[in-house]
């Protein structure tokens, strides 16, 4: 039988999705599953914006531009001004998610045997798009003790090679919620300055910011044509499904090489395309009541876990995770052994070992994500379980 | 400023596009442009697959699973044994677009370095994909004398190397209308099955076959597991903006391999999954109509074009282009003189010049694709223009 390629071979699954089966058993067996696993907003998609597919007359649902349509990008231009973002229309390329957004930026910037510098813990499936391009992750650790603020400055310069093209962050934060001050990103822009490094600003939570608004990499003023901006509305409007995204940068050759990959692929969903050029309509306090949701579910969730004997959780300032250090031997056995072997009130919990953010080989190990991506009660009885589990679980270890 | 990568510089333009321009001065002029040179059917989108959207309560616009939906993927089993392909659900997996198939399957099954084979003239964003890849595009030259048919075994033979780990076809044929017969596709499937190599097989235009039924390559016997079926709802329900295509194989660790990829990138559109099961439940005569108009179509511009001094264009058997060779010095310049510098009766035809489809430098320069996606009155003045504009350009030469 034909084999599949290295790449494919060496393409790393999901490691959110790998305890799935074990969910699946446990739902058979009757069991109340609460998912703090994915970030996948229990939020309502604004109907406003479902209605407008629904009402725009389509006779032929043709292509669109490959950049998007130009109505929608036009409109992006006002939505980034008011988030401090300059930018125009011609900056703006409209992708299949933000998924597709980090592939252009990745093709487009990067090379095979590249390296591109990213601080650990991070989105995994950044790994996965590293593979497609052939580039090699260099991790640089931050910390949980100082609640994942940007590594320093001299972390990133010991690992800076001929090869470092790029450093890339993702703000506020997916898997710490940790949101990055200006004065870390203006260390961000020195380095990239210095080493000629391109940054590229994941920046899917923008609106989910606690503290202060978030600062975007793309409002840097030395590095103007340094900064690719990866971007989506799947959380900002609960619209994952919709896999809208963007690329966004004012590098004109950038630009134009990533036009290239997107004419390839001929243009971005059409109906989605709708979709978010709607949501861009929605009133200016459309964000408060999300907001609000999730600020009460991390107050609440973030107490209950630092309430529990031996756990600490630092206090995200954005997105809707949180990443908490257990008890534990090892964040993967527990979680799985929650799903297997344990339940409490016939419920228990879903949790995303950390093991699978971090790049360095045995990071993370006692730690976990959790996505508050659920609401109070039913995160009160997930705190419920997890207590009990934490007291039961034969792995348990004492932490300093 | 920093510059794109060597694959981003590298990147080949759309060759289709980059007259775009000179399309756009001339319409600013007031000139009527006949568009054949873009397969973007001017057919109907099926109102009732967009009811589908419309009518289909949505909350959450969730994640689906990175295979698709299962309801959408079990339908298309029926769809496949329909057309001869048997199937599971488990084989299938819904992409964005035809286009992002097409990727999987170069990273599911080559490495960067490995060699492809595919009969030229082809469709030119395979090129991209190899770009992405890393993968080197091999081209095996069919002949327009011979309308386009499989290039010899030995002429596949002759460029077969350690480093050939498939072999691409697109049926029926992208931009040559060729179909090929089930002699043509067991000849393939010997040439697999003696080197070991995948056979992939883009059949986007499945249905617009007007002589027998297009035979797939999921029907050969011998080479089940090195199968790559790339398929998309494009050009069959006239949804190009839809974005919705399918990856099909029975080689389960290729399946799983590509299964990887598409959770690095977490779904497809889900708006347009729902069109795409919709369109499954068209009663089976839905294809008549826009069959019955693309073969009016075909047997109007093929005439029209054998009918103008030096003018040869074999009769494509599916999709809806057709290639026509030319009494011109340079299709390329022909096709810029045509928006450029000529109008008759205030029109113009804008036609895709096919160097672009030839890997080979040099061939087709006096080749063009013609894609018969307007109607026959505008067909008619196309070829009204067309055949003026062949008496009136400077570059034009005696053909033998």
């Amino acid at each position: 039988m034909l084999k599949p390629s290295h790449r494919g071979a060496h393409m790393p699954a999901s490691p959110i999705r790998k305890l799935v089966p074990f969910a699946d058993e446990a739902k058979k067996r009757g069991i109340n599953v609460h998912h703090l696993n994915i970030g996948q907003p229990d939020i309502e998609t604004p109907p406003a914006t479902l209605d407008a597919v629904k009402n725009t007359p389509i006779s032929v649902l043709a292509y669109s531009h490959s950049a998007g349509n130009l109505s929608y990008r036009e409109k992006l231009v006002h939505y980034y001004a008011k988030n401090n973002i300059a930018v125009e229309a011609g900056n703006i390329m409209i992708t299949a998610g933000g998924s597709e957004a980090i592939v252009f930026a990745f093709m487009a910037c990067l090379d095979p045997g590249d390296e591109i510098i990213i601080p650990e813990p991070f989105y995994a499936n950044y790994n996965g798009f590293a593979v497609m391009a052939g580039v090699t992750v260099i991790p640089v650790t931050a910390s949980i003790e100082k609640a994942f603020e940007l590594p320093a400055v001299d972390q990133f310069e010991a690992v800076i090679t001929s090869k470092t093209k790029a450093i890339l962050i993702c703000n506020p934060n997916n898997p710490t919620g940790y949101v990055y001050s200006r004065e870390e990103l203006e260390k961000l822009e020195d380095i990239c300055l210095r080493h000629n490094l391109f940054l590229f600003s994941d920046e899917a939570y923008r609106e989910f910011s606690y503290g202060a608004p978030c600062y975007s990499a793309m409002q840097l003023k030395k590095i103007p044509e340094q900064v690719i901006l990866m971007d989506t509305i799947s959380k900002r409007y609960a619209a994952c499904g919709a896999r809208i995204g963007a690329f966004v940068t004012r590098n004109k050759a950038i630009f134009d090489a990533a036009m290239k990959f997107a004419q390839a692929r001929l243009s971005p969903p059409g109906l989605a395309q709708i979709l978010g050029e709607a949501a861009l309509d929605l009133p200016d306090n459309y964000f408060d009541a999300p907001k609000a949701a999730y600020l009460s579910r991390r107050d609440l969730l973030v107490a209950r876990l630092n309430a529990m004997p031996g756990v600490f959780c630092p206090n995200p300032g954005g997105a809707f995770y949180a990443m908490a250090k257990l008890p534990v031997d090892d964040a993967d056995l527990f979680c799985q052994w929650l799903l297997e072997s344990f339940s409490f009130n016939n419920q228990t919990v879903m949790l995303a070992p950390a093991s699978g953010f971090y790049a360095t080989p045995g990071l993370g190990k006692q730690e976990v994500r959790l996505a508050y991506v659920i609401n109070n009660e039913d995160i009160t009885q997930a705190m419920d379980c997890l207590e009990v589990a934490l007291q039961q679980y034969p792995g348990r270890i004492s932490i300093q």
